[in-house]
């Protein structure tokens, strides 16, 4: 094996429990977010700590749990109007909740035979997509809409707090959680009143999951990237080292002395491209020794990637460790697409 | 279908016979790199120009194309030691040639049982592995080790000239193509002076092998990109948008009329997220009109991209020429990454 992407089970499960307890002390619904894993015995972890309820982010990954056993599935993506057959077929065979942002999908989704839980996507300041969280008539509209379709059940609120992944401390991202959280509980708030019906609302990131103490007006938190969390959550402060659970292993291939690099197996169709700067320098992912319980991050960074290869420049000390052959560690900027890319050679220890 | 890598046959077919043409024209050795499309039906519209040698970077990506008849395969990818017996096992049933930089790497070749060509990777400029070209000692001593091995055959040079990818003029292009063959071909001069024996040299990129008219001391050429070409050959120069043979089609799944802005079902996990930048603008595609035979570029870009959305920033005219649950297409910036990530998604117009 050239690479693999390394999960250590332990961290893992121990980030599993800690958030499973977090939703339980306060009285939130957990449904973890399944893209950033897509493995099923990851899955069977979190049924250990009692979940049941789980979120995807497309039609083939729904189906992929739900050929596990999974029977409760939030689409936290909005409807694509041409695969309202595909939700059909799947609604008729579990509990399926879908996403709205527009009250044109909610025409499409009329056609549905099976019954199907909707949500509205709010935008609660990540503008990428959502009604706009002071557009209460819009809203108002929408869930009207929903309540005139019989196989349609109004489910509630659903945001993603997307920009919370800009922060660069702890406390930036509880101002723009708790900002977030105080501008859907606006909306809840005027819809309880002028609709005298109850909200339910859904949260998602990772940052804002693992920082906040307070939930208020929260029902249900969707963290996906938690499990693994990554260099990314690291350095916006939402973990710590200790929580990190998975890197991407890789054999060196060839040195170069005179530029202290390693040339690893290890590239773009491995890690994805996503990039982060660190000091100045852009980087793909940061070296660690994992090799004792407490992992050491190396001031070594994967500087460069081809399709393939990946290029890190060392420390010197870095460099004089390792040879030919050798595997080293690296911590990926943002482990969902690592994992997405890596999906069929994860391997636990 | 929510998206798909689209490939427009007749123009890869035009591409691909361009290419075959271009080297018989100048009797060279034609070995695409077939990580581009990793397709078995692409692979056969190569059969019918009369190709029968490819490169591939993986030993993965060799058995792929073994199981369909092809038998004589070069790995363009440096040796990783952990590998010997893999390779071993290939050799055993095909004309394999494999990579190396590095003398260490031979020693470990040294264990096959099966006989296996071996290229010696230059580096003409690009910096990123191989051995310097002026590093003549090296190479001469790397030979010998190879002519001492029994199962190893010195197959010839080898070099990707990725620097040009830096490019952004076809005479940019001509510059670095032509100064990494002269410098490859002062290193071959010396070995045939000292050695008394035959170099053969293989050079590699897409915008080298689409440009230069002359191919001076040059045997074997491995382009792999041109197939599909992508936004990024477009814009240093070397194809036009005629030959540009792919795009990804991807519903809108929503649309927001305040910033004129088109949310698609194509994200990170999609197109990858190779980024460019077109006028300060950092982009991850550029929309295209394909519906008459003559394309038109247009002047919307998909400027953000998470793991499954994409955000098109629009000009006026492209946000109104679209509704909601209609398609669009983009032109990927590197088709390689993102022909990779839609392995399983292609379709053929």
């Amino acid at each position: 094996m050239s690479n693999s992407f390394v999960v250590f089970s332990q961290r893992a499960q121990n980030n599993i429990h800690t958030m499973a307890q977090k939703a339980k002390n306060n009285h939130l619904i957990f449904r973890p977010h399944f893209k950033t894993h897509q493995n099923l015995e990851i899955g069977n972890w979190f049924r250990k700590e009692g979940v049941d309820k789980i979120t995807v982010s497309s039609i083939e990954m729904a189906r992929f749990f739900i050929a596990d056993g999974w029977n409760d599935i939030t689409i936290a993506f909005p409807v694509d109007v041409n695969e309202i057959q595909q939700i059909d077929e799947i609604a008729s065979r579990v509990s399926l909740q879908v996403l709205v942002s527009n009250k044109q999908q909610i025409n499409y989704l009329a056609k549905l035979k099976n019954r199907v839980g909707v949500m509205i996507k709010i935008d609660a300041g990540y503008h990428r997509s959502g009604i706009w969280f002071e557009e209460t008539e819009i809203v108002k509209e929408m869930i009207e809409e929903i309540f005139q379709q019989p196989t349609l059940f109004f489910m509630g609120l659903l945001a993603h707090f997307g920009n919370s992944y800009a922060s660069r401390s702890k406390d930036q991202i509880v101002g723009i959680g708790t900002k977030s959280i105080h501008r859907m509980l606006m909306l809840k708030n005027k819809l309880v009143k002028e609709m005298g019906i109850i909200i339910y609302m859904s949260i998602g990131d990772t940052p804002s999951a693992s920082v906040l103490e307070a939930f208020e007006g929260v029902d249900e938190i969707r963290p996906g990237n938690f499990v693994f969390y990554d260099l990314m959550q690291l350095q916006i402060g939402s973990c710590s080292l200790d929580q990190v659970a998975a890197v991407m292993r890789c054999a060196i291939i060839d040195k170069k002395a005179d530029e202290k690099q390693l040339i690893i197996h290890g590239g773009a169709v491995h890690f994805s491209k996503e990039v982060l700067s660190f000091e100045g320098i852009k980087s793909y992912g940061r070296m660690v020794n994992t090799s004792s319980k407490k992992w050491e991050l190396c001031n070594s960074y994967l500087v460069n990637l081809s399709q393939e290869h990946g290029i890190i420049q060392c420390s010197d000390k870095d460099y004089n460790l390792y040879n030919l052959g050798e595997y080293v560690d690296i911590i990926p900027i943002h482990s969902c697409l690592t994992a997405n890319l890596m999906r069929e050679r994860i391997s636990f220890v």
